[in-house]
């Protein structure tokens, strides 16, 4: 049987388990990526390790979330990064060099390699051909040590693109269409893969674009084949030798194939307050528009940032709206600089962000309260924007370009067709802003520099066979991450600090949580479905950990929520009926018996004390992930297994 | 007896009062300016006089201090502000448009007239030869709706500059050397005049830098000639009309005489934690450097961004620096962007901010704990930064720059020399992102927009004639506005809420203020000398009025920090004897007994029960300023006048 282009990768890759969906596989990891939100605890975690230097081809640290610096703790986190990265191998994208992965598109990701980034939306890298995946920052930790990346082997998916894109439609409308077909949950356990003759017609940051934001599905990761279009993309970046070609065999097996018409798509637009709640935006009516805001890591191209000068050049913004531009890395910023674009967007009224995340993650540009906010983002969760009842819809850059113009919602194929901007034969080279490690032979004078706000990692816990528990939150269904330990510019300047950190931990949800966790001194959380969804941010595990859950029982986890809490020594344990989710309440003892064994048979009862009641759980853990619990997580596995 | 120049912009608009120093006068103000952190304070209390539109020749409001928006406020207040602006018949600079000084010194000033401004650094169109005063929100209401503002009339200091500067030393190192001859005192009462040959040889934007900062010496204004180069800036600016000649009459007295050879000045530095603690940059030895911010009103011209940009081309800063620029306006930002020196700035590692005050007034940009961070900025207070044990120094664009490459403190005449940047024939003029009135008839339909953190104004309290009041806090010498009311990116976005900011009054120098002074539902505070220093924010007097304060009772006070309590209703009281500061005691009881025979005698004496000591007291106020104590503060009395 023919192979698909993930299968390919993951076959070249694969150091142990056995490839069928679902089986766990580990992965040897040829790259790695942090960003600062969740890099120090990956630092601190790989430290924790002993392991003096990192096995990687490469790794590189980036700083992008935390850059507006409000206090001494994102300016201490930094440092203790460029350091930390200095002295283990690492190299270190400055503030300012732009987002994660944009920079890692550019100059480092390699058709046909691995790259696991503790961000989740490294799949990003899958536009040019590389297996991507979004992971905790401990399991990049380990892969930085030389360890294996575990994964459920993943379905695929194949997604037959025909046609070309009109004038006006993009990429992020693509990948809009696949949310609106798969929802936020159609992707997990999945690898999306693209395929027939509309491939040929993206260029590589187009192909990203569709990447990044399949993390919404849910999905393992996104890939597109390497082809010339990846060949020119590499060529222009100056690494062409990094091209290898790489397609899916004509007799591969996919568990389902979706058909898309490029010809056939209009303007889409997510509405609030989900990435999957699609709509055209020629349906959304004469609505009054707040702010635009262009960029993150989704819509940051020199392409996209063309495209919108393009259609702001010699114009005026409406007067109402606030149009802000992130560029999305200091090679685009430059670029734009230099060939007048910058100045057209300037003039036309754009606020130009910092080379970075910025609004996305809630970092600035709030919009006012019950605003209207079109973001070319990938994420609109409900309070995200860092207002708590704005609105915000996810567009294409043009869809958003058109709205500034005009301050309402706007459908760009009205507008009057404009040339699209020719792609660079050869983009500008100038990687001042990465800082390369120490040599080996220095590397051990290097000193770490750790501000007040580097606090050590939380306590790990093991199971005991027998735990009687309070309930101590019940949730609902899609919990993200943001949820469990929000993002924003009051939040983010703590991820190096869990005990201040943990202040946050479910605040949208139920602001007495943390104090009532604290003050119970252990307990569980029960969810819904698709528990964890968003961000691959570990806080959201390490946080309750510290909060002494020692279990969060779900109707169904988000996969790379659920692998960080069993790294973080946390029982994830689902519902084998879901309709016991209804009969579980928030203030219920319950008790777990026979945990030990239940773990290894990969079922468990719980006793609802409070109603005298029993709900048979599953405990899906692959073998490792059983000793990692039993170890206490996969920083306590890991030491153990290395030391004997 | 001849006048100098702001004698005879004095008598120009003289309405009430005699022109001698010390003696209250008061003038008609032809232009007032607001920016974003006093304005929706501002704009309220126009609202409250009942006035419909504003009778000023120009009025404009500027967004540029609130710009991160980290939460609905800040946008909130943008709206409001812009929504009533186009009510009044004030013109809206959108946030992007950059920063008010700046942005009023290149599209607005004019020579001759007069200017007050919610903002301390207000003195900076005084380059143009322009009489700027920054003033409290409430007198630039007043000015608004067509009242005079008042001040004592200032003694006139002479700056005669001789020589040229050298390549390197630049117009900040010549406030630099005013501040170490005067100190931070030294301009009380006083407007600085700068005179001689050596003017010649400063352009416009240089000029501006030095009146600029002349706020750092406590002086009411700072006002250079209108010459040849004034005509040539403005006439770049599309302006020429808007210039008249003006200079001080050649027999023209003045209270004392400075003398300054520029040719013999050196790069020099404000260091920690006082603008006036001036030394030489040479002699401060190898001092490692974190970070380097350019920009603020002080130093964000195109001239300093070019200089900044040349000495940069080709090259990288240090690998553990971090370089901020904060261009100062669209117009800048713009020009940058077309000349190819922006993508010189961002090549070289320059992370680019918006055209905002941005770090300046701690609004992003924060140093590490323990940081040196080199700013061109104007003030270097304490914890000012958003960092409460960082090293601020104050320099010139050009130390910055040479810094910023070295890693080190570096005095930049130790460089290979360079070409001073030539400053354009013509500006770039495009003026979209000023937003004009609505016009007179249909001013009406214009709907105010109010987000909930539009708070009303608190109330006034008018005085007893005997008070029994506690002393709520004793504070030392030269306390700022930012010790009393802090900005920074986690208070600013409540300048209109008084309740909500009143949480962080007096913050650092005692946290348990608020509560205190709630709890006591009125009392005093007790202040060394050049008590209410810095800032112009209103704030620093309403929050006190909100939580109970009655009277300071201080050795001395800043210009307009007294007129400021004045405005709300607070009492400004001065020890007779400066020596009785050492005898009264936070927690003391006081009495003042005979408030209001008192207030119009000039004198009144403290009882302090306590220690049963008694303190003879000034009460320095003019016949108008009693009038406003009695009515309870300006808005009051304007009121009071206007209803009869």
């Amino acid at each position: 049987m023919g192979k698909s282009i993930a299968q390919k990768i993951i076959a070249a890759h694969l150091v142990d388990g056995e490839m069928a969906p679902g089986r766990e596989v580990g992965l040897r990891i040829d790259q790695t990526l942090t960003q600062d939100a969740t890099g120090t605890m990956a630092y601190l975690e790989f430290e924790a390790m002993g392991i003096p230097r990192v096995k990687t081809e490469l790794s590189v640290a980036y700083i992008d979330h935390n850059t507006l610096q409000n206090g001494f703790e994102n300016a201490d986190d930094h440092n203790f990064i460029r350091s930390i990265a200095k002295r283990i191998g690492v190299r270190y994208s400055r503030p300012g060099n732009g987002i994660c992965h944009q920079v890692h598109l550019e100059r480092f990701a390699v058709p046909g390699k691995t790259l696991i980034g503790s961000d989740s939306h490294t799949p990003t890298a899958g536009g040019i051909g590389c297996l991507a995946i979004g992971a905790g920052g401990l399991d990049v930790a380990v892969a930085m040590g030389g360890g294996a990346y575990y994964i459920p082997c993943p379905e695929i998916i194949r997604v037959n693109l025909t046609g070309r894109l009109r004038p006006y439609v993009s990429a992020k409308d693509v990948i809009l269409e696949l949310l609106r077909i798969l929802s936020v949950k159609g992707g997990v356990g999945k690898v999306v893969e693209y395929g027939g003759e509309g491939v040929k017609t993206l260029s590589v940051p187009e192909r990203a674009t569709i990447t990044n934001m399949g993390a919404e599905l849910g999905a393992t990761s996104s890939i597109f084949p390497s082809d010339e279009a990846t060949r020119t993309f590499l060529a222009a970046q100056g690494r062409e030798a990094d091209w290898v070609p790489l397609d899916a065999d004509p007799d591969a097996e996919y568990s389902r194939v979706i058909e898309i018409d490029l010809s056939a798509l209009e303007p889409l637009a997510a509405c609030p307050h989900s990435p999957d709640n699609v709509k055209p935006v020629r349906s959304l009516g004469l609505m009054k528009v707040d702010q635009v805001c262009i960029g993150s890591c989704t819509n940051s191209s020199l392409a996209d940032l063309l495209t919108v000068a393009a259609m702001l050049r010699g114009r005026t913004i409406a007067p109402d709206v606030e149009l802000s531009i992130s560029p999305g890395s200091k090679q685009v910023l430059t670029m734009l600089a230099e060939n007048g674009a910058l100045a057209d967007l300037i003039d036309a009224g754009a606020r130009i962000l910092e080379s970075a995340c910025g609004p996305c993650i809630g970092m600035g540009f709030s919009p006012n309260s019950k605003g209207v906010s079109l973001r070319t983002f990938n994420r609109n969760f409900e309070g995200r924007s860092g207002t708590q009842d704005a609105s915000v819809y996810l567009v294409s850059p043009e869809t958003a370009a058109a709205s500034a113009l005009s301050g309402y919602f706007t459908d760009p194929t009205t507008l009057p067709p404009i040339e699209k901007p020719a792609l660079p034969q050869r983009y500008l080279l100038h990687d001042n802003m990465i800082s390369m490690p120490a040599p080996e032979a220095e590397y051990e004078q290097v000193e770490i520099l750790r501000g007040p706000n580097i606090q050590p990692l939380p306590k790990a816990m093991v199971p005991e066979d027998r735990m009687a528990l309070p309930v101590l939150l019940k949730v609902g269904d899609n919990i993200s991450t943001d949820h469990i330990m929000p993002a924003g510019a009051k939040v983010l300047p703590f991820r190096s600090n869990i005990p201040k950190i943990a202040n946050f931990c479910f605040e949208k949800c139920d602001p007495t949580f943390h104090d009532r966790a604290l003050a119970a001194d252990g307990g569980v959380i029960v969810g819904g479905s698709n528990y964890g969804q968003g961000s691959s941010r570990e806080h959201a595990a390490l946080v309750p950990l510290y909060l002494g859950i020692r279990a969060v029982i779900a109707v169904s986890f988000a996969r790379i929520h659920k692998a960080n809490l069993v790294n973080a020594g946390i029982l994830p344990l689902e519902f084998a009926d879901a309709a016991d989710y209804d009969r579980l309440q928030q203030g219920d003892e319950i008790e777990l018996d026979g945990v030990l064994a239940g773990i290894r048979e990969g079922r468990m009862t719980l006793k609802n004390l409070t109603r005298d009641e029993c709900y048979p759980l599953i405990c899906a853990l692959s073998e490792r992930q059983c000793g990692m619990i039993a170890a206490g997580g996969l920083l306590g596995y890991t030491k153990m297994k290395s030391e004997g």
